[in-house]
């Protein structure tokens, strides 16, 4: 594109990044030129060592840079998990500073149309977890879309016989949202789900 | 955020890239820790290849890997200079091809709110290449703002006293914008530079 090599080398790999078309990554690779050597290096540097620090904990598989990372560790917390689709779900949640479970990271949702069947994403340890830890209640926090429900459907019907409390975040409107605006989906979602006042 | 010191740091440098923000950084940082080992060390080594092997060239400033950029080098180049305030700007107008004459990258505008005077741009090798190149016309490609005007303003002023042509891209309304949409400044620009068909 800029018959410099090395530029379009570096533009190609900034576009790899999620939702990175080639003009943004070429914005993103002119901005890093203006940078000193030293910056760039530490860029460098940041992700060579973040990748390499970084790991799925052996517990729940979020992301951390110990065994066990440090949600797992914590010893007073409550006996309910919530499970997630990504490492990043447990970030947003954690904003909410409410929950004081633990989470289990799927890394994925069933998908049939990718191929994805429960044997390809981290639901076989959630089961172990469920057993070992004596674990009250899941709560299945998948995205409210077609395969995250799947996903929670199969959960519930793989930890309910054992006795297990499984429950699903709710769906409804969202604060702030107008009823005008929302979709139908949700509309019936939040009439369904009615609570007396 | 994480308390994951090395996912906080990669985080940290993702949102120094403009636009940006925490929360798109997290994307890419999480979306990098997805990659693997070798892609990540390779994304990392094309950032510190082309910011070590990309420098200016010596005679127009835009980005090269060679001492003068592929566009310099031409034998058969116009007499003409095309002035930018960047290097993205040229790359944007080596898009229409129809431009056969050479660059000249300022590397920012005149800006005396933020102290910019033109002694803190490209300006003064750009006066010695139009008395040793030879130059027939100088076309001023800054933005049409206030800065990108001032700069126009002055680079005529320098070099129209030498016998030079010095010409400013049109500005006018754009190609499918509708004249309802269009701002006042703009449609005032199209019509005094109407002309007759």
């Amino acid at each position: 594109m800029n018959q410099i090599d090395s530029l379009d080398r570096l533009i190609n790999e900034f576009s790899r990044l999620p939702a990175v078309g080639k003009k943004t990554a070429q914005r993103y690779a002119y901005f890093l030129l203006t940078m000193s050597e030293n910056e760039v290096k530490d860029f460098a540097d940041a992700m060579i060592s973040a990748k390499e620090n970084i790991h799925y904990c052996k517990i729940c598989a979020n992301f951390t840079d110990k065994e066990v990372c440090d949600i797992c560790s914590k010893p007073d917390k409550e006996p309910i998990i919530c499970v997630v689709k990504e490492p990043k779900d447990v970030s947003a949640l954690e904003k909410v500073r409410e929950f004081k479970g633990s989470y289990h990271v799927l890394h994925g949702v069933i998908n049939p149309l990718e191929g994805k069947g429960p044997n390809d994403i981290n639901i076989r340890s959630l089961l172990e977890r469920v057993k070992n830890e004596n674990i009250k209640e899941v709560i299945v926090a998948t995205n409210p879309d077609v395969e995250g429900e799947a996903t929670a459907m199969y959960i519930a019907n793989l930890l309910k016989p054992l006795g297990i409390k499984v429950t699903r975040i709710a769906q409804g409107i969202s604060m702030g949202s107008e009823l005008e605006f929302t979709d139908t989906m949700t509309l019936s979602k939040a009439l369904s789900s009615r609570r007396e006042m």
